[in-house]
């Protein structure tokens, strides 16, 4: 067992029941002082390069409801037992330490896990570096983690395929030919996956009325969510390279929450031959926290078992290649409490990331660090385990009711929606925090 | 008219009858001195921190065939009057001086023509400088110009699409009905964008055998290119913000020559629904030199009349939108001498650079400095100008024939493809170099 992971652990620091984040999580993420991000307008200042020199700013963790600088941590020397290059936490983004490999992380997750045990009075008992290290998660404005380079969209939940095929094509061949022997997927926009909290505006395009094929101009009237989750990339290949499944999980540090916001009406109509476009790349929310692989360890379950034979460059190893992660989606008018639409699983996934991440590497297309891969919508078998309003509501034919009769089938302005997942057993609860946005109206 | 076009200029520096470096072009790459780069077994060493150190690492210009440290340019003092940041050009990428915006692109070009001008005497006549700026594109690597974010493929041929849409669906509707309605993209990979000189591997990939379902693995039997220019973004913009056509090309550095090498085999079993994605991403050629939009001022044309009315936002001032370039593609199997293959123009083009802009950025998608943005496959209007083996040999039916017999429908293994491109007219000639690569045996 990773050592980090032991269940008996407890910290100095108070972890609140149900927290996302006890000492046995330790994800990563990038934080800056709110005091020092607004304007006091609501508005969040551009990030300079004067962030990495204030206390906090830059590469943190978090337990339960403490945030935990690694600048700091370092600085004051903490870390030094670790040997991390000076300065690999004065930066805007975590790319720099995932650069230094999975060994790295692991060293690192170990080294916090036992500063912060309950037993050690290292920092626990000075207060004047706890000043400088900690800060309260109410005060700490969280940013994008990583530096993406190339971000990736699957679509490997079966369930998903099926239903959209269901509706759109035909019930008897929901599934394109292709769908049960590749993972699927397509290429998105980096520069427009933004993290929680930050809210966007309804995109404008193109889209035709029914029956027609002369297109019109104006705000998307299908705003839909796509419940997914994304794992980032932690080690670089040269082009040429491909990445087996055994070899897979080195090349990944870890995942987080997506919700691939998208515009049904505007992709309806752009995305024969070529795949969508518009539809998609004006907004993808994450989750702040990148939770690690070796903290989802205790959550490894075995993946759906393909039926259709896959190619050997596809072929696990047997063990456990998928992960019990609980996902649930909210939505929340405005004046109006948030309601559960959507309780699925990462573990329904067809198709596992070692298996996309081999796929996507079997032609020699190179990776890099902070890359984003998602995993495509994530449904379960039943109608409450849907991933996207386009399902939930079966097209339109059921709208989702609230308890004060509001109904929703695609996004309102104003509409806030919030993903949340967690690993859990008996023992320790992992979370992964939330992936948040509110819909904005058109500008 | 722009100062440094003035076609009466000429330059001390040499410029051999038919170079494509006047000095009215003054092109924008990355280059390093070969010595410095090469260990001797013909392998590329990786580009670390210290080539900004050296004489020649970072940032060039060229006149005929001298390459032009603007780094040494600026550390001698000769770009003073321009007060640009420093350590602008102490860089890897062109990116941070692009950053500074069109009037300093352009106070950059003017100071040049100015320096290297036949009758100006202040670096001509200074023996010490010279040898610290200037250098023999023989000794010279050129290396990727800009560290691109995302990258954007676009299909605005409309005899490329045409042929496509003839060959593979139905002659009598052969464009889809979204096509004259707006410019289709797809987003590919920004990763696998490599620079002219750079080899890459026959990709691997999943492939039907004819009239079958089960897919196969190895190497691709339909290598293909596509004759294709990219034009890079100069001025970023907000998530939420759009660019109209008529500030477009505020946004546009320059344009370089683009090979988006396809394997048609693997497209086609893997495209339905989401796009190509594997077909694609396993390398892209470009050109390192990138040519401004300012020195290919002389060479705008008024684009094909769009016949369908366009939405309002696609709409153009009157005015010369397109851009009148030669194209021209070269294939080379080993020990053969090259054959031209495709005669083409820029200028055919359905689609213009603005309004590709204008499209991408009215959902409110936010653009970077270094996004690349490719134009799709420019095919004319008759055989001899179609930009794809797909198309030059029709499907396989009509193989490309070397005058030793030599026979191709796809690309081989030791074959190098040439990309050219040049603006020319009476007075002048803007040429932008090649983009060239040979395929190598799959791994």
């Amino acid at each position: 067992m990773i050592k980090a992971n032991d269940p008996g652990l407890q910290s100095w620091i108070e972890v609140p029941a149900n927290s996302d984040f006890p000492i046995q999580n330790l994800p990563f993420g990038v934080g800056a002082l709110t005091s020092l991000l607004h304007n006091g307008q609501g508005e969040i200042l551009s990030i300079g390069g004067d962030l990495a020199e204030v206390d906090l700013g830059g590469p943190v963790t978090i337990i339960g409801n403490t945030v935990i600088s690694l600048e700091a941590l370092q600085a004051i020397g903490y870390l030094s037992s670790l040997n991390l290059p000076e300065g690999v936490f004065s930066t805007q983004y975590l790319n720099e330490f995932i650069e230094l490999g999975k060994p790295v992380w692991r060293a690192l997750r170990d080294r916090l896990s036992e500063i912060f045990r309950k037993d050690n009075p290292e920092l626990r008992d000075d207060k004047e570096a706890r000043k400088k290290c900690l800060f309260n998660v109410a005060d700490v404005q969280m940013l994008m983690p990583v530096k993406i380079g190339d971000y990736t969209d699957f679509y490997s939940s079966k369930e998903h395929a099926t239903n959209v095929g269901t509706m759109f094509r035909d019930p008897k061949n929901a599934l394109l030919p292709n769908w049960l022997h590749l993972p699927v997927a397509y290429h998105g926009r980096a520069s427009s996956v933004i993290v929680s909290g930050q809210n966007f505006h309804r995109p404008k395009g193109q889209m035709t009325p029914p029956n027609t094929e002369t297109p019109v101009f104006g705000p998307t009237k299908a705003l839909d969510i796509e419940l997914e989750t994304a794992f980032i990339i932690g080690k670089s290949t040269e082009l040429g390279q491909s990445v087996s499944t055994k070899d897979a999980e080195d090349h990944i540090f870890g995942m987080v929450l997506f919700n691939d916001w998208s515009a049904r009406d505007i992709q309806r109509w752009e995305y024969v031959p070529l795949g969508p476009f518009l539809a998609k790349n004006f907004a993808s929310t994450i989750s702040p926290w990148i939770v690690t692989l070796d903290a989802l360890e205790p959550f490894r379950v075995k993946a759906p078992e393909q039926q259709t034979p896959v190619l050997p460059y596809l072929q696990h190893a047997p063990g456990n290649t998928a992960v019990d992660i609980n996902l649930e989606v909210y939505l929340q008018p405005e004046n109006t409490d948030a309601l559960k639409i959507c309780t699925s699983n990462y573990k329904y996934m067809y198709w596992t990331m070692d298996q996309q991440l081999a796929h996507h590497t079997v032609n020699g297309c190179n990776i890099n660090v902070g890359d984003m891969m998602a995993s495509g919508t994530i449904s379960g078998p039943t109608p409450d385990s849907f991933g996207s309003l386009l399902e939930i509501t079966w097209g339109g034919a059921n709208p989702i009711k609230f308890p004060n009769g509001t109904e929703r089938k695609y996004l309102q302005d104003g509409d806030t929606v919030i993903i949340k997942g967690y690993a859990k057993n008996d023992n320790v609860r992992i979370g992964f925090g939330e992936a948040k946005a509110k819909v904005l109206p058109a500008l």
